[in-house]
């Protein structure tokens, strides 16, 4: 079974795909889709639509996870956020892919073991858990985070 | 020029179209695309999606134009909106279609002469520009206004 997770964002979306085979996990890809903070909001949403689609269709995953978001009390970033994360779970959906969500301290907690965890502790288990892994940035590291909780929880 | 207005919501987004000629506006259609409350974020979005496709496809605009959204201190409501609104936009701009954004106040005054307008006035003016015009409802009422908004400015 192969897993796409996505980390959101308008100017970057993380993605990470991972292969589960009975318990055990491996590496396929990852990467990060960034967006040109000087085009209009309309084709940067496009353009991170057409990357996501050319990701589903070179690996076409089996499911779709998504981080959920951290809703901050800055309304115009929840709501660039909102808009970006929109356009994510539609590519999934539209791809036929069932899709689910998890809280950011979940997918911690289902890697480290405490919800608690930061971003290096996150970052040191995915290289333990995916041996070799080369990360693409922060941004696909949550990523992959996302798919190997979505991994663990659908065990 | 055909004009296509929305005013976003994942439960509800209006869209309304208005034909541009010289300085004649005049009526074409509106609606307003529900989703189930009850189904799965990712499912609403690809409703909205495919429901957007199908007006677009039927009546061929030329523009969009899109209700700037009302950023509250309820963040969840805003993510939840900001969903929707990056399917609109996106649901546009792959259509090849320029879209333009206005905020509230700015559709108001266009339409009224004052930012200040409550609902029941745009409305009212609504009959009076499009005369005959039948609303499918509030949200459709909005649509048109911020098609004609558009109209106006492009003018």
């Amino acid at each position: 079974m192969l897993i796409l997770g996505l980390d959101p964002g308008l100017g970057t979306t993380g993605w990470g795909i991972v292969a589960k085979s009975g318990s055990r996990l491996s590496h396929v890809a990852n990467g990060q889709i960034k967006t040109d903070p000087k085009a209009a909001l309309a084709e940067r949403l496009v353009t991170l639509d057409r990357e996501l689609a050319d990701v589903i269709l070179a690996h076409r995953p089996d499911n779709g996870a998504v981080e959920e978001v951290f809703v901050n009390s800055n309304a115009q970033s929840t709501l660039k956020l909102g808009q970006a994360r929109g356009v994510c779970l539609l590519a999934l959906a539209r791809a036929g892919l069932p899709v689910a969500e998890y809280a950011t301290r979940l997918v911690k907690k289902a890697l480290v073991g405490t919800g608690a965890a930061d971003k290096a502790q996150v970052q040191a288990m995915l290289k333990v858990l995916l041996p070799g892994v080369r990360l693409a940035g922060p941004d696909a590291a949550d990523a992959l985070a996302v798919a190997i909780a979505h991994a663990h929880v659908a065990r």
